[in-house]
C-alpha cells in the first residue's frame, strides 16, 4: 500500500534533538496489521495527575476513534495516547465503534487504568475494518517497553505516506522556572484547514489546569495546524492533542489571561508552527514551500479566507510549480475568496519586490531577482488588500506532477 | 504562448449543426494581437428590439470589460458583443478602462450604434495590456463580413487552451410557434462556480421582454454553468451573455411566469447544460468526466455544496484518474463541505452499485462492474445524504498530469 517514496526535498536535514518530558514514556511496535517491517502502533503514557487537551477535525464524517477521543477528553479522562498507521478506522459503522471499545479496553486492562483515560488515533486507510485484536496482540509489548522508545521512534510509527518523520521542541519559563515542550506530527496529503489526515501529539512538563491547556492548545493551532493546507482536502481522524504532565516546579496555572503563560504560548505557537510547517514540507509531490502573508485585509477571519484562497488555487500552485511569477492567477484567487477585495488597491509581492499595484502591473519591474527567488524551494508571496489592519500568515506547496503520481495510486 | 494541445480525448465527435438566428450576425477576423495565424475576434450584432441578458462572475477582481459589458446591461443597452481571445484585459488598472472604451467607441462608429450598445469579453492572460489599436484595425473588416461567420467559426475565434469548439442548441415552442436556440462557449481551466475562465454567448429569436430573459438565463445558469467545476478557481473574465432578437412569430413575453415559457426554459437549459459539459469535457487534461448527483441533503443549497466538494476534492479527481473506485475519498469529501451529513445514513454508488451504506462498505458487493465503470470515461458518483429533499447534480473531471503539464507552463 504506502509505497517507499522518495524523501521530500524539502524536507529537514535530520530529525531534532527532543528533550524527554518529565511523566512522559513512549513505547512503538510493529503489528504487521497493515504494514510489514515497520513500527506502526506507537503508546505515549502520562503520568497521575496529568492534564489532556485537544483540537479535533470538523469532518462531518469524523473517524470512530475521533468521536471516542474527543468525547473522553470531554468529560476530563486521557492518561495515555494509543495511535496506529495503516487504517484509519474511518467509515467503518459500528464495527468501527466496537474496534474502539475493545482496543481502549484492552490496553487499559494491560496499564491498570480506566477505557476512558486512553485516548486513541487511526490514521490510514478509510473504509477496511481494522484488524483490533492484531494491533492487541502487541499491547503487552507496548507496557512493556515503555519509556524506551525515543521521539524519534515515535514518529516513524505513526507515519502513512509521510517520507519523513516529524519533531519539534521549545523551552520557555513560567514563573522563573524552565518548562519544556516536545511533540510529533504526522501528515502529507488530505491536508488543509480545519487541519488535516494530520495528527500532532505534544506534551509539556507545565503546571497547567486543563481548562488552561485548552485555551493554549486552540489559540495556537489556528496560526498553526489550521494555517497550513497542502491539497485543500479535510481528512476524517485528524486530531492533536497535548499533554501536561504538570512536573516542572512553578506554581499552577489557573487563568488562560495569567500573563505568566505568554512565554509558554509563544513556545507553544513554534512547536505547533514547526510541526505544521513539516507537514506542508511534507506536502504530496512538493518541490516548493509557499508562505504567503496577507495584509490590509478587512478582518483577521477575511485574511486567512484570502491566504487559504491563494493556497488552495491549483493555479496558482502549478504556476509556483513551473516557476512561473504569476501575479494574475494571485488576483484571481483573491477575487474569488468572496471576501472584501479592491482591485484597484491590491498591490502584490513575490520574493519582496512588489509585482503589482494600484490595479496594475507595476512598470518595469526588475524580473530577474523575481526570477532567482522562483527558481529556490521557499517561495514568499504578501498580498496587501489596502482595505483594514487584518492579517494572516498561511503556508502551502506547490502541485505537481508528483501529487499526481502519489494519489491516482494509493488507495488511503 | 498557447501550445497547440491535443483535443481532449472527451471531446464530441464533430461541432453540432447550430441553427442560424434571425436577427442575428456572425464575423470573425484574425488581428494577430495575441495568436499569429488564427481567428481571436469575434462580433455577433443583434437586430434593432433585440433584449439582452446577462451573468458575470461574482469575482471581487473583475475584469475591465465584465465591469463595462455588467453596466451597460444594467441600463438596458446592448445590441452587439465582440470578443477577444487572448488577453483578458484584466489587472490593468485605468488603463484596462480606457482601453474597453476605446475599442467600443472605435466599433460604434463603424456600426453605427451607441458605444453603451457595445457589450464586450475579453479572456486569455491576466495583467497584459491589451492592444487596443490592433483590434480597432479590424473593426472595418469586422463590419463588413457581418453574417459570413458560421456559429463554428465564432466558437473557434473565442478559444484559448480550449481543445475544440462548443455549440449547441435546440428548439421549442411558444405559444404554437416555432423558436430557435443556438449559442457557443469556451473555457477549459479556471472553471468553478460561480463560472469559470468561461465565456457563453447565446442567442434567441423568442420574444422576451427584457426582465423576463434575464430571468430565464439566471435560472439555468444555476442548474448548467454554475454546477461544473474543473479545478475550483473563478475566473475573472466570466460572463454568459443571452440575446433575444425577438423575431420570432409569437406574442410578446412579459411575465417570467408565464407557463407559455415552459418548453423555452428547458430547451435553454438543454442548450446551456450541454455548453457547460462541453467545457468541462475541455477541462486541462480531464481524461474522465464525472457526474455527481447528490439525493437527500438537508436544502438544494446543501446538495450543491456537498456535490461541489467532492467535484473540487483534488484526492477524489486524482482517485478517478487512476480508476480506483475510492468511496473514502467521496466520504471524506462530504465531511468537509460544512453541510449537515450523518456518516451513518450516507449511501455511496458509483456507476449505479451501492458501494457504503449505514456508515461502512457494503460487504461483499462485486467489484467486477465497478471496476469496469471505472475504466471508462465517464464516471458516475451518487451520494445519498438520507436527511432532506434537496438534490444537485454536479459535473466535474478527473485530475491528471495533463493539468500540471498545462498549468506549469500557460501563463494565463
Amino acid at each position: 500500500m504506502a509505497s517507499p517514496l522518495p524523501v521530500s526535498p524539502l524536507a529537514p536535514a535530520r530529525f531534532p534533538d527532543l528533550p524527554a518530558i518529565k511523566g512522559v514514556e513512549l513505547a512503538v511496535a510493529a503489528s504487521g496489521t497493515s504494514y510489514k517491517g515497520r513500527d506502526d502502533l506507537m503508546l505515549m503514557r502520562f503520568a497521575e495527575a496529568s492534564q489532556m487537551a485537544g483540537v479535533f477535525t470538523r469532518s462531518a464524517t469524523a473517524a470512530a476513534p475521533v468521536d471516542w477521543t474527543r468525547a473522553q477528553l470531554a468529560k476530563g479522562h486521557g492518561r495515555a495516547v494509543l495511535v496506529n498507521a495503516g487504517n484509519a478506522n474511518a467509515f467503518t459503522g459500528q464495527q468501527g465503534i466496537a474496534t474502539v471499545q475493545h482496543t481502549t479496553a484492552r490496553l487499559a486492562d494491560q496499564l491498570g487504568m480506566a477505557a476512558a483515560d486512553i485516548l486513541t488515533a487511526s490514521t490510514g486507510v478509510i473504509g477496511e475494518p481494522l484488524d483490533a485484536a492484531g494491533l492487541a496482540a502487541c499491547f503487552g509489548q507496548l507496557k512493556n517497553t515503555l519509556g524506551q522508545a525515543s521521539w524519534q521512534a515515535a514518529a516513524n510509527a505513526i507515519r502513512t505516506t509521510d517520507t519523513f518523520a516529524k519533531g519539534a521542541s521549545a523551552s520557555c519559563q513560567i514563573a522563573g522556572q524552565p518548562v519544556t515542550i516536545s511533540g510529533i506530527a504526522k501528515g502529507s496529503g488530505m491536508i488543509a484547514p480545519d487541519m488535516a489526515t494530520m495528527l500532532g501529539f505534544i506534551a509539556t512538563d507545565a503546571v497547567l489546569d486543563q481548562p488552561v491547556l485548552q485555551a493554549c492548545l486552540t489559540a495556537a493551532t489556528r496560526q498553526s495546524f489550521n494555517a497550513i493546507t497542502v491539497d485543500s482536502d479535510t481528512s476524517t481522524s485528524d486530531m492533536v492533542l497535548l499533554g501536561a504532565t504538570r512536573q516542572a516546579g512553578h506554581p499552577p496555572i489557573t487563568s488562560p489571561d495569567d500573563p505568566a503563560l505568554a512565554g509558554f504560548q509563544a513556545a507553544l505557537l513554534e512547536v505547533m508552527q514547526d510541526l505544521a510547517c513539516q507537514i506542508v514540507r511534507d506536502g504530496e509531490g512538493a518541490s516548493k514551500f509557499i508562505t504567503i502573508d496577507i495584509t490590509g485585509a478587512t478582518s483577521e477571519a477575511s485574511a486567512y479566507k484570502i491566504g487559504l484562497a491563494i493556497g488552495n488555487s491549483p493555479l496558482v500552485k502549478t504556476a509556483i510549480a513551473g516557476e512561473d511569477a504569476n501575479w494574475g492567477r494571485i488576483v484571481m484567487a483573491v477575487g474569488k475568496a468572496g471576501e472584501p477585495a479592491d482591485r484597484d488597491r491590491l498591490k502584490i509581492s513575490i520574493g519582496g519586490i512588489v509585482i503589482a499595484a494600484e490595479g496594475q502591473r507595476v512598470a518595469d519591474y526588475d524580473e530577474a531577482p523575481i526570477a532567482a527567488h522562483m527558481k529556490g524551494t521557499s517561495i514568499h508571496i504578501a498580498v496587501d488588500l489596502g482595505l483594514g489592519a487584518g492579517a494572516a500568515r498561511i503556508w502551502s506547496c506547490d502541485l505537481t506532477h508528483g501529487y499526481i503520481s502519489i494519489n491516482a495510486d494509493y488507495r488511503s
